[in-house]
């Protein structure tokens, strides 16, 4: 696996660092560019620096286990998409989200950063704090810092942060024939270290 | 921008060349350690080889504009996600296959290879066609190979398969303070040269 891949993760430990606005732009000029339903680009982003009145408003829609660590990150963006245009509503659009995000997670690790993603907000508050049009879904929020020292989170977040990542053998999820029919054996590469 | 985000691109045109399962595994092991909701995992995904029955019958389910290239891919995927487990209706399901199917099309560009993905296909006659079970839902046909000469696509593709790419500025899509407000001036990254 490449290494951006095989080296990306979602820490809740996070570097007093800051993030460089020319530095956020690269992430999302990665994200800008990736693939969508007929280049619909659905993609749409608020960004906050950590101390700045926008990563305090994207904070306060956190779910509380989020707001346990989230705070420490350098930028808080929120994820959003564009559901319909003047011709309709968009097809695939969360899905053409998550192309973009996965382009600017992996963008991140190749800059010696990371990015943590948490479904666990309040959508309806993001929309009230930032006038989201009523055509737009917020859909994630995004954690992006440098990682941090894991003995700076609470102890029950300390030992999640240090678990060995999981995932189903390809057994389980790739088939061939039928649904169910497995098209690989469960051998898998060797798997990265981190949740 | 890193390489193999800056030069993935979908191609229209394929090489004869197949594309080994152990290839192909390691383009599905970089989806398979893809984040998800709570690391509920939700992507599947069918695989067939140009020349087997299930590639002729996931070619079947496509839309004549897709048929008309895609069959010279050396693989054709379909990803799904799984929208139910036991404790009930999953999130971001959806979202969570754009993430999984970005890293495949990543690992693919690092392996000399391309993937150009399809919403332009029939969903029921794909689970029809592999009895895809009712909590299972396809989203995309992924066309997987090494990109072959435009000379060999029909006149109208050929002429977009050599269109250059086109993005919206990060100016009209990531924004601060409140939705519809720039973060970012419109200038942009150097830009990639293919659609």
């Amino acid at each position: 696996m490449h290494p951006i891949i095989e080296g990306r993760w979602s820490p809740r430990a996070f570097a007093a660092d800051v993030v460089a606005p020319e530095v956020l732009r690269v992430l999302l000029e990665a994200a800008r560019w990736a693939p969508s339903h007929g280049n619909t680009q659905p993609a749409r982003f608020l960004v906050g620096y950590r101390g700045d009145d926008t990563f305090g408003r994207i904070f306060a829609t956190l779910r509380p286990g989020n707001q346990g660590w989230a705070g420490a990150a350098a930028v808080l963006l929120v994820g959003m998409v564009v559901t319909a245009d003047e011709r309709g509503s968009l097809p695939n659009t969360e899905y053409g989200l998550g192309l973009a995000v996965e382009n600017l997670a992996l963008q991140a690790v190749d800059l010696g950063l990371a990015a943590h993603q948490m479904g666990g907000f309040d959508r309806e508050a993001v929309r009230a704090a930032f006038a989201v049009p009523e055509d737009v879904r917020p859909v994630v929020v995004i954690a992006v810092g440098r990682a941090g020292d894991p003995a700076s989170l609470p102890e029950d977040l300390r030992e999640r942060e240090q678990r060995p990542r999981r995932r189903r053998p390809l057994s389980e999820t790739v088939f061939t024939g039928v649904y169910g029919r497995s098209a690989f054996s469960a051998e898998s590469a060797d798997e990265p270290d981190h949740e």
